[in-house]
């Protein structure tokens, strides 16, 4: 994919994500990546998505200089470069505040899996991260949230749950590609509604048993999946 | 009604679900049956409702096999089939992951018939089936998802508790017609949206007296129903 | 006013509440009356609001005769003329199932006057009817549902409360007009939502200190109101 | 900033309040302040948002003697004045009794600063009041309403914690402009609601470690703030 086009999808996505009402004002921010070039295109800080136009678009490069683009990229953006470094698969992040999966990270709490609607997106709970110390919160504060979430993905296969919570703030999710991150944020928002509310209904409840979480899983992402249609 | 009759009305209820914000993206699928051929009609899997066209509709019989249509049927048509072949008054069924009822659904917990709204339009409690077996998600999951409910209908009316909550997944609706499954769907949101308030507001509330029950579900749906304008 | 024009006051109150959200399909109602010729104005049974004609409107007098129209009037029209009847100031009365009022009444639990939006509108708790008996609903349900709202209101203003939740039920607001109980209805299913939030924040909170309803009630309703513009 | 211009503000920032979906009916208030002439231009009272025109606004002194203007002022009229004449680097004022943040205020709970999206605009958590005493209700009410907030922030700082809760009211929001107000507005309901779930999933959670409190908020606020594009 040409970085023109890169610049195209993920100002897309971004207006997908304003589109979802996950986000309101200028928070929030998708990113793509440009794995053959080591380019990551993303959303400019404090920019509101109804004046967000494809040329605000910032490209930077894994050390965080500019590449292209006359604004300053999100305030996120090392963050994002930490998790492009270390979850080598994936295309696309894209970080909100949506209150009720931000919810769940305040309370520091994991998103259990307990539906299906959970297990055709998310192999697992979602985690939570720990809290940053003092020190790696005053400097490199953005570096470093982004470490604490690839050190919480330590045993965790972040192709199969493309979500974290970091404690205390909020969700970043990803995909293999913009677009898809900004979906899984959709669907994370939904599951952790959802959540609450059977959590509120039934507090004792366990998870989902793990073969249905599986089978759902596949029927979805797996080798032999068989929803939607056949890609040509 | 014809068969193009048919494909219409069920692509119309569809569309209907799409506008109810029941469902996102391509989740949830509405079918419709034509008892006197056999055929029934549903939704294709996986494609989203803003492009679905009425020629999309799949047409197959009582094995799975598809006899109209280019796209493949949902994934969840062996779940429909079970249930028209097993609850033969039905004429329409729909599948949502809505929020509310689906957290009834996850926490296990059937929704109780706490008011008349519940009442106007379920004949007592919304069941929950149980979990599937390992053996049962592992073969033919979509057709013993409909086998266990048709399980726990065993001692239960269909035609007078039109809705039921698969545990640890969703509801599933049905109806006369497709359209009126919809509806039921979107019934079934309320009522489990305020049974959750309820249940918050009065842990220790009881159902709703029989007889008060039974007046509402007879007012709209008996014999001597006085809801609603005179059928011509 | 002519019944021509509570006709149209009525009917477009009844889209008012469409519009307010409190309602689907073609649930609620709203009517109107005309004291000095004994006749009221009510939504037929049954019809949605998006296809609702004024020529749809029924009038009926207090025997339940249909003086005007060609459709059935609402379901619920003998509850209004008993509350017509009975509290001689109203001049429209709403029904809805609107979800918060409605979890209140499912609950069996009175809305406490916890805050001044409350006290704006409703000057103590809104009150919550016992359930009719067996032989109260089986003859002449919808009359007696009437009733039971008036023997609740026997110590109690109805128009300083325009508005009752009926056990297992639903709410019934009145006011001064069609339009006056509409929006009495909307202020009522926000006090309720923020009566529950407050409940879940704070199990033990008392009721709002009685001199600042008082004020905040006769800084809206009482003879020195100075909320608003000088009516001219 | 001219006296005409300052009109046009505050009556586009009532727009914004109206668009928020926080406020209904003729519901809540914004007023800006010209410090120079020691006037301040506020809604006027009971007046709906869609029919609000800029020739509406009024303009009063800091005595509540109206300037300009051929309509009524907010019945809150003079806490605003209370609020400028005590916070002296503020700009704008924003009341509503938006449904997260009034539950709180009827709670009597304070909202804990639970993540980042709180620290990112108010520096700790925002206080409640106490209750007015019935002297203070009776005479100059809306006066002493302003009086206990300013009381509530003897110890506090205004400019970093841009809201309070009235105690079995509602919030009311300060900012540098009018327009700053509704926004601080908008993100205090976000908060509250996320501060109400937060609760509802761990009771026991402790506020956000104030080193990452600090950091959010200087990230946004403080003299070496690096959110958003750099000022010209």
């Amino acid at each position: 994919m040409t970085l023109k086009k890169l610049k195209e999808e993920v100002w897309k996505a971004n207006l997908e994500l304003a589109k979802s009402g996950l986000v309101i004002f200028s928070w929030g921010n998708v990113s793509g990546i440009n794995r053959a070039e080591g380019l990551i295109v993303i959303k400019p800080s404090g920019i509101e998505y109804d004046v967000l136009k494809v040329d605000d678009m910032v490209v930077v490069d894994f050390n965080e200089n500019i590449i292209e683009g006359t604004k300053r990229p999100s305030s996120d953006t090392a963050t994002h470069i930490e998790l492009y470094k270390n979850f080598p698969e994936i295309g696309g992040i894209t970080h909100t505040h949506s209150a009720y999966a931000t919810s769940f990270a305040q309370a520091c709490k994991e998103i259990p899996c307990l539906g299906t609607t959970h297990a055709d997106a998310f192999n697992g709970s979602v985690p939570v991260t720990r809290f940053l110390s003092k020190e790696e919160v005053e400097i490199d504060y953005e570096k470093n949230t982004g470490k604490v979430i690839v050190e919480r993905f330590k045993n965790l296969n972040p192709n199969a749950i493309p979500a974290v919570l970091v404690a205390g703030h909020a969700p970043f999710c990803w995909g293999k590609s913009a677009s898809d991150s900004v979906k899984n944020s959709v669907i994370l928002e939904r599951t952790a509604f959802m959540a609450l509310n059977t959590l509120q209904l039934n507090s004792k409840i366990k998870e989902l048993p793990e073969y249905i979480l599986q089978k759902h899983f596949s029927r979805k992402h797996g080798p032999n999946a068989y929803y939607g249609q056949i890609k040509k």
